[in-house]
């Protein structure tokens, strides 16, 4: 079969740039990806080398340049995404942009303003979205199989911190773990929040307190509609990696568990017990990063919408701007404070 | 075997009044009811005619006074629980009182200050602490099994609102539903909370909202030690009585669920399921009413320090009138500024 | 209230001879024990004393010839079962009695014969079809929820082995512990065996095998109606008393779990884990003693059929001998052979 | 990287050949399809086509005489296999080879005495031993984690039966059905069953009867160390591919569950429920059939033994054959009559 397939460029070879050349090279027959750029040449060429990827450069400018190419996926670090979408959109590239676009609303909006100007499609990294446990409580919710939602709680919970220069580089735990939750959030309920009030403290390592972050939050959502949202996030969830939630209803109530590598049940003198579950993102979400780049490169060929656009990109850093000063100034904060 | 028997006057014979003359005539060998007093006299006759209580009055006095009774169990209007107290003390009686002691802190003082003067035992009925899902969780915790508790979440939800009548005399969620969780805050995480921040919404019926209360409530509890807790709360849960805990720490987490009639899992061509949970309180909570009971008998014959003390009693209802401050203003607020 | 109560003779004050006075004493408000008898004095009144038992005896006749006494209830050792239960049927007694009835079918058609002529009420024993769990699952099978069905698998494993001097005169694994399974396999099913298969290894202790028993042991039974069962035996579940059962059918399944002291679920670094279930069978059954008791009081008073009859006392300890010869001869035996 | 691929040619392009054909396309790096045949000229085209093979043939022996080919893979209809292992032994190639190699025992011995001859490879593709849950099993077993097997119990039914038209050419239930279950026991309790009983029904479809066979079958197994099992099959399970096991031991018991889409769990005002299991062979053993073939190729690339032998793929079908006899004899069957 001869249909045309998306021609893709990929800026950004570390981890999860690697997971995207890997999805479009064995998961995606619509697309095809025909460069790659990164910083480091041979970081770039070994992932070229294993996807049969034929252009390899350090200059995303030149992917950017190639007329051949229809869409960039950019999983390069945060401080570049703005940019990168701001030319990619001129150069009439289709885009998917690694979460979050940037910690900055005014270059958040200036990158969104540049794909309007295009008219080509962006869509944000919140792979989460496609994990089939979330997929499921978002069917139910607004398919109206639990009624009116009333309350929301969400267990996002790593299995390590990660390391203490990344801490100081990432903008904090509220943009930089608690957005995919903010995200989810409002995928869940369908519905916008008005007014966070966040908390937290330094439980795991006191080395994160040091570097003026914080290792355990809570974060109370209040929505437009009146609903009510918790957030649980911990660093270091022993046990593994966590990520439940539960919306609760008018007509019924909605909660998923963790994924598990198996369904054993062993009954010894001690115990009832099963496995740990999948302890690491890339195990446990693997399909959800498959299925939202197949989502893209459907919505870039049937010139459909996307199933998380820029605004979706965009209202998580404001919230998690909220919900810093909440935390710093102890009160709620509403999120027109922050978004106006 | 003639061990002497613990002799009990019985004040109130309602609902919960009668809950514990069935206790003690059927489930409590070392104690015997011998008196039993309620304004409405068929009532207290009915009970008394059930499970062989001698002596029925409707003035509470008669038992206070009568010197072969060695305890008081208190299950009469809360608005009488703090004069009795104080009378059943003053009177050198042994007290178990059904919770609150009162919504009025001076009162509850009052009352505490009458029991420490004649050194009698008072109990406090959070029977929900001998629940054998929340003192597990108790024991795991106390016990070191999860390590340094970082995160607790209480769902608590009614399967069914009470009458608007009753809503309008109860206090108000904080006051009436909510108390019973700060009390199981306390309990499972073994800590003070110094913190509360509260939101809440009208979600199940707008009459609720007219009577000056809500019917939903999401509280939010910094302890002293640095875990932090969220309490979920609703009037009305469509699949029942909904009472479950998670605590969150650095060596694990343990989760409870709710209990149900049986274990049958049964297969169709449309899901997998299950019954509903047990959906009245007096059925989930049975083998509780009972065990606190006991507890408290053993706790008089034994001079034993009794489950749940005067203390237990009335810092819950501090931290349900911070609650309330924190909804009514939208801020958090300090147990110290309710409590000093 | 004064309507008249069951006035009950108890013979036998041994294990389950004291939960039975427990029972009638403190669950059952429409029955009264009057008298008590066992070989050892002392053991009948202790039990009397504890319950409130007025009349205590060695000799089961003085009950038998109380004319004040409606109905026995048999808790002696297996071999003074068929003779009880004639003398009682020739008193004009009603008839609860322990299973087996006897391990000789012409013995149990003597007693069944003498409670035909006496047109009393004759109950056995057979406790496991008023738990929760099971009789679930013959609600659903009875009342259509998984259609016609055409598998049966029943776990039936206790905790501990018996003492060897029990084993020996036990009757053997097929009388003593599928016996239970026999029963409920017909209960479940809601239908007659006709032919057993049954094999057995000694895999616990070959002290069991000394003895001339087994320990382990699978029966296959085919129904009238086409279903096939499973049963699985084991002397020695090191993680518990495992009771579950499972029915397959045309329009879906059901499967029971064990019975649980708690629901909790505790995630540690090493596995996720809950408490062991129910050790013990006085635990596991607890309410099931409870309502036998009351179904019969209930029958008595109320000149209802009983919930198990003197055929279902009949048939598992055919169904036994049935096991016991296909065992010995290795093939498969119609239940025809047996109880012709 | 330039390290040698394995070069394999496919024999067969039907459902279960399209698959081992994505599975070297997408999920083996370390192999190449570089021809396909199959009776059809279009169908291996189509396959060709999609996966990138560059030779298609409807002749086999055009792959078998071809010297760049490594080895194997045939997934033609099972008449085919014996021939097929004998002609690709002969011609030096390694062979994977879906199951049943053959439904006539002499007519394995010779494929397997032409495998043994020449020196090759044989892995014959019973793929549920690499599914996660059975393999937990198997390595609790093995690591002696339940401590001696005791008790084994399958459970294995289908979605939907197959057409009459497959049933008549099936061989039978315990040919092709059980034959799964008779591989599943031995690679679980990792003994060999010394006798076999056999009974079943017709239960779903009076067709499959009409056409000579069973649709619900229960076996049991004797295993020379002792332990017992029970096979339950069905052909119909209304609710979804129901395929479960639990062996219990003398230090415990391991028991797995089914394979769920998601995890999600939903209450509401008559049940709590959630999604049926995966209803689909090839969804539930996705990951099983990419696992079987990439031990394959690591077996040839690496000379390492495979990990399902061709004396594995024989086993069974004798098994089956006792089966057969045991059902039509109505007696249990001893391994050797069948097998000596």
């Amino acid at each position: 079969m001869t249909y045309p397939k998306l021609r893709v460029g990929l800026i950004g070879a570390g981890r999860i740039g690697r997971i995207h050349a890997e999805t479009i090279a064995l998961h995606v027959p619509s697309a095809i990806a025909v460069g790659i750029s990164d910083f480091n040449l041979s970081v770039a060429q070994e992932v070229a080398g294993k996807y049969g990827i034929p252009r390899v450069t350090t200059h995303s400018e030149e992917l950017l340049s190639d007329t051949s190419i229809d869409a960039i996926v950019i999983s390069s670090p945060t401080e570049t995404h703005a940019d990168l979408i701001i030319a990619a959109a001129r150069a009439g590239k289709h885009i998917f942009c690694e979460k979050p676009i940037d910690l900055d609303l005014s270059r958040i909006d200036s990158a969104l303003a540049a794909v309007e100007k295009a008219s080509v499609k962006l869509q944000v990294g919140f792979n989460r979205r496609f994990d089939a446990n979330f997929r499921r409580i978002h069917e139910a919710v607004a398919g109206g199989e639990i009624g009116t939602p009333h309350l929301l709680h969400i267990v996002s919970r790593d299995a390590e911190p990660p390391s203490i220069a990344y801490v100081k580089s990432s903008g904090g735990i509220f943009f930089d773990m608690t957005i995919h939750d903010f995200d989810m959030a409002r995928f869940l309920i369908g519905d916008e929040v008005e007014e966070i009030y966040a908390t937290g403290a330094v439980r795991i390592d006191p080395e994160i307190g040091a570097a003026g972050d914080l290792d355990t939050a809570v974060t109370l959502l209040r929505f437009r509609g009146g609903a009510i949202g918790t957030i649980d996030n911990s660093r270091k969830a022993i046990y593994g990696y966590d990520q439940r939630a539960e919306v609760f209803g008018s007509a019924g109530a909605i909660a998923t568990g963790n994924a598990y590598r198996n369904e054993a049940v062993i009954s010894t003198a001690r115990e009832i017990k099963r496995d740990l579950p999948l302890n690491f993102f890339i195990d446990r979400y693997a399909t959800s990063y498959i299925d939202e780049v197949r989502a893209f490169v459907d919505a870039v060929l049937n010139n459909r919408p996307v199933a998380v656009s820029g605004l979706d990109g965009r209202i998580p850093v404001a919230m998690a701007a909220a919900a810093y000063v909440s935390y710093k100034e102890n009160r709620p904060v509403k999120l027109a404070e922050i978004a106006a």
